[in-house]
Order: structure tokens, then sequence, then C-alpha cells
């Protein structure tokens, strides 16, 4: 049984969100257990009829860390919210996993502080999958790090490498450096050291990939400091949202468009459904030694269903031992490189 | 009369596409005289009737720099190449702005040591148009820079504000900061610092901009380092082709599919076109004494016209006048900045 606590109080929808979506994974996976986190008075309604389901128990939390809340203010003084006794949960063994869709900053430093970093890593990382034109990739750190060491850049490797050999049982899974060119002289000096240090490791490094090969689904896991990781996602939603809305725009134009339309609905609808941001919710931070997943903050019920989800993949794959396997691997060769990058 | 210097070897097709594209230039644009530089042996022929046209004329240049060829080396040792050739017409005045689908890293290079830059630009920045749902917006840098400091940062929202206001009669073009988070407190020391220098300028400063920020049409000019602008870039290139490519997909799936198709065609021609990246091909490279104008490798005749028009326009409506009044507005608050900053 595998055991997930959900931070029910954060989101931009709170628990309207977060409970209707736990009670759905509930139905739908029997080997979980569900810990709803937040205040009692406001979860136990919205339960319902799994009010006394064996597989769920709601952990009372009385604080709430708001949205725009400091993640320093919300680390100090807020002990007792949803979003800290969810990821506690996760400390003191009582869960495998934590999710939570509240303030983003405040979810890194919290479970930061309270579950530690895992031997041989220096920061946390965010990493989720995003669609290629082959499947898909998994692009870290994608906002945790605005500067990264390339000493970091190579954790992130291994991290990710660790993530997806975990999750879907790839042996070896292509790692690339993103840059902004394939050449080996391209890129800033913290990036041409980061693949110095990628290519003298074990990993399966195939060496740089520009922005473009990210959707071109050019490795397996794709490496970059955070202020990169998080342009290059925010980018691709604002040209997604925008394509979207002008090709609704044009099929609405007038009657022989709208009729237009009407005949290639269902190809559209495959097409939206392909690419449905909803289905690649739920960023874990890795590095921690525990699992801490970070959903979308404006995500709806299903696109919540799948960070609760991606928890519980990570917790089944047991995808911490795997990058702590990983790391102590490479130690034989961090020394070495960390000497000659500093 | 405007006079663009083109370098007709450049590209991965060279003078077919470049050539072609000349001539049809020269007919839609009765205020241009071209200067067609490459091999006279090699251009001579494609000419065909224009071979005697009295706005074209054929400058003999012996050597090409290879696409793959290194900018230092091409700087050195091909003096008499297409690309070196035409810049020197723009140097000696006998063209108002020049153009090459060449090896980007040589066109910089080449620009910046035979036209130098202008006073108080530190580097020179890559700056292209880009759709939004409200029309475009300008970033830069979008790739000549991989690291910046904030002063350069400011330059680029001088420059970026001087080409909008010089190209689209926009008095105070808005310019925005790419973060990744709107408030003051994100971002790494470089932006962040940065965004104190555009606060306290006479630019219209809007913000941080996150990277979504750039298709909503945050601001006409959005500021960045070039390894940042040309990933955000590569990336949107990269998800548009994926769209692209998997909505052909669906709509040639079965019979039913391929009628569909018939039905939506226009509307989906419409679409295609409002963001054919084509129509915006062309990067100035600003802050040079001089004009200088990428276009894609990989450009067709359409596409290449496109950047040959950005030259003339950025020629008629003298851009490098503006930037250097724009640069003389801010020399007051300049040097104060700099030493807070440093």
């Amino acid at each position: 049984m595998t055991r997930i606590a959900i931070d029910c109080m954060g989101g931009d929808h709170g628990p309207s969100v977060t409970v209707p979506a736990a009670i759905r994974f509930l139905a739908e996976q029997s080997s979980v257990q569900l810990l709803l986190v937040g205040r009692e008075e406001v979860l136990r309604p919205l339960l319902g009829a799994q009010a006394d389901h064996p597989r769920l128990r709601v952990v009372h939390a009385s604080e709430v860390v708001g949205m725009d809340e400091s993640p320093s203010l919300a680390l100090r003084n807020k002990k007792d919210s949803s979003m800290r006794v969810a990821i506690n949960q996760v400390k003191s063994g009582d869960a495998d996993a934590c999710v939570s869709a509240g303030n983003t900053g405040a979810l890194m430093a919290i479970s930061r502080f309270v579950l530690k970093m895992l031997p041989g890593i220096d920061r946390p990382s965010l990493c989720a999958p995003l669609p290629t034109s082959r499947g898909h990739t998994h692009l870290l750190d994608q906002g945790a790090n605005v500067d990264c060491t390339a000493q970091q850049l190579l954790q992130f490797g291994v991290m990710g490498t660790a993530l997806v050999a975990a999750m879907e049982r790839k042996e070896k899974p292509t790692v690339g450096l993103l840059n902004i060119g394939e050449e080996d002289i391209k890129g800033n000096e913290v990036v041409k050291a980061a693949a110095e240090l990628l290519r003298r490791s074990d990993l399966n490094f195939v060496g740089n990939v520009e922005g473009d090969g990210i959707y071109r689904g050019c490795a397996d896991v794709i490496v970059c400091d955070g202020f990169v990781g998080n342009v290059a996602l925010k980018t691709s939603e604002g040209l997604a949202q925008m394509l979207a809305g002008s090709l609704r725009d044009e099929f609405k134009r007038n009657w022989l468009t709208r009729l237009a339309a009407l005949f290639a609905i269902s190809v559209l609808n495959r097409f939206k459904k392909r690419f449905d941001h909803r289905c690649y919710n739920g960023a874990i931070l890795l590095g921690l030694k525990g699992i801490s997943v970070k959903s979308h903050g404006s995500a709806d019920e299903l696109a919540f269903g799948n960070a609760i989800r991606r928890a519980f993949d990570a917790a089944e794959n047991r995808v911490l031992e795997r990058i702590a396997a990983q790391m102590a691997q490479m130690t034989q060769l961090q020394p070495l490189a960390a000497e000659e990058v500093q």
C-alpha cells in the first residue's frame, strides 16, 4: 500500500479541486492510501459518502500558506500549515510522498527544510515531463534554481536519469544539455564545463540540445538551469495558448468556418487531447530525502489527479533509492570533476 | 534611394534563393538599389533579363564563408568573402544596410570588426519581431551574447526602444524584462540589477515578463540575455513545428479526417499564414555603426525577401540615428547606474 499525503488547501481552487481529485484517484487505484491534509471542518463535508473510506484519512492542519506569501515567512511562521503538515507526513514515514498545488517557493523551502537533501546533491530541482513528437522528455530544472554550477547541472543529469530509469524502466536514458548550438564551443562557461562533466560521467550523454530539440525528443532527459528551464516552459505555454486561441478564432470567423469546425471537431479534439497540459501536471522536487510533488496552482480536478498519480508512481517505483544508487555510482568521478571546475 | 548590399552566397541555399528574392524585392520596391555580392560568374547567369537593371549592381567577391566555419578564422582569413565585402559596402558608405543568411557567428564577428560599436553600447544584440496575440513584440538578445551584465540588458532596452520607435512610430514603446516571475524578488542577480537600472531609466519599463508574456504581447520590447533569448526562440520553433506536424497527422488519419480537412482547409491556411515564421525572418544586429541583418540560414525566397525588407525598413527609418539619440538621452543616468551595479 502506497501512502500519499495531499495538501488539500493549496492551489488557486483549494479543496473544491483537491478533494474530488483525491476521491477519484482513490477509486481508480486500489493500492493507495490517501492522507488529506487541511482544515478538518472544511474537508469533512466535502467527503460525502467517502468519509469512512478505509483508505482515506483526514489529517487536521489549522493554517494555510497563501499563494503570494513569502516562502521564508511561511517556513518560519506557519508550522501548522496544510503544506507543512503534508510534508511532515513524509518525514515521519506516515506517507511515501506528498503533493501540493500551493505556493511553489514555499513548497520548495519547506520541503528542503523538513526533508533535507540526499547526500551528494546540492540543490533540489523541479522535473516534469513534456510532450515531444516521439513521446515525451524530462526537462530539469524547471525553476527551482536561478543560478546553477556545472556540478549542479551534472547532478540534474544524474537525478533525471534515475527518475526516467525508475519510472519508465529505461536502463540508459539519454541525457542532453540545453544549449544555443550543437557544437562544443557554444554556450556560456557554466554550460561548457557542465558538458565536460557530463561527457566524463557514466551517464548516456548525447551532447548539446537546442531549444527545438526539446520537442523533437532529442533526449530522454534535458538539463538546464532553472531560469532557462522556466523560460522555456512558460514560453511554450504562452505559444500553445496563443496558437489554440487563434485556431479557435479562425474557426469562429463566420458561418462557413463554423460549419468547417463541425466537420473537423473530432480531429481537433484528438489534437487537443494529445497535448493537453493537464496530462503533464505534477513536477517532482528531486534531490530530497522524500518525494514532494508540485502541481500547477491553477490545476483542475483532472490535472491535480495527474499530480497525485505522479507522486504515486514515483513512490511505487522507488525513485529515491534509484537516485541514491546512481549518485553512489558517480562518487568516484565527482571529486576529480569538482576540483577541475571550481 | 536606399541601397542594400546582399551577401548572395550565404545561407543553406545560396544564390538560388538570394538572387530571385533580390530580383523580386527590386520589382516591389522602387526606391531601393541592390548590390548583389558574390562570385560574379555565379551570380550573372542567374540575373536573366534583370542583368542590366539600373538599380542592380553585382559586386564581385571571390570567397565564401562556410556555414560551419569558425567565425574567428573567417574573420582572419576570408578578407574577400561575399559576407565581408557586403559589410564593407556599409562601412564605405556605398550601402545603407547589408543582409546575409550566412554563418551567424561569422556575421556577428565580421560586422563588429568592420562596422564597430556605437558609442555607449558594449555588445551587439540580435533583435527580430515575434508574433503575439495582439500583434508582435521584439525580443532581444536572440543569441549574440551568452552572458550579459545588467548594464548590457539596459542597453538592449534602449536599442529595442529606439528600433520600435523608429520602425513603428511608437513614441514610448513598453519594455519588459524576461524573468521567471512577475515579482521584483524573482530572478538571478543580473536580472534583479537590470530591473533596477530599467526602473530608473527613462524607458517605458513595465517590469518583469514571464515566458508566456512574450506571446501575450505584454511589452513591445522584451530584453534578456542571448542564451535565454535563443532558447526561448528555438523552443518556440520546436513546439510550433511539433504542433503543426501533429495537426497534419490528425487530419491525414483516415478518409473521414481527410474529408474534414477539405472543409477546414481555408481556415487552416489562414491560421498557418498568420504565424508563418518566414514573415518574421530577418534579425537586426543592433548596436553597430551600420545596419547588418541576419536571415535564417534555411530561408526560402519569401523569407529572404522579408530579411531584405527588414534591412530596407531599418535604413529608411534611420534606426541608427534613433539609437544614438536614445543613448545620448541615457548618458546622464549611466555613470551612476554603472557604479552601483559593478
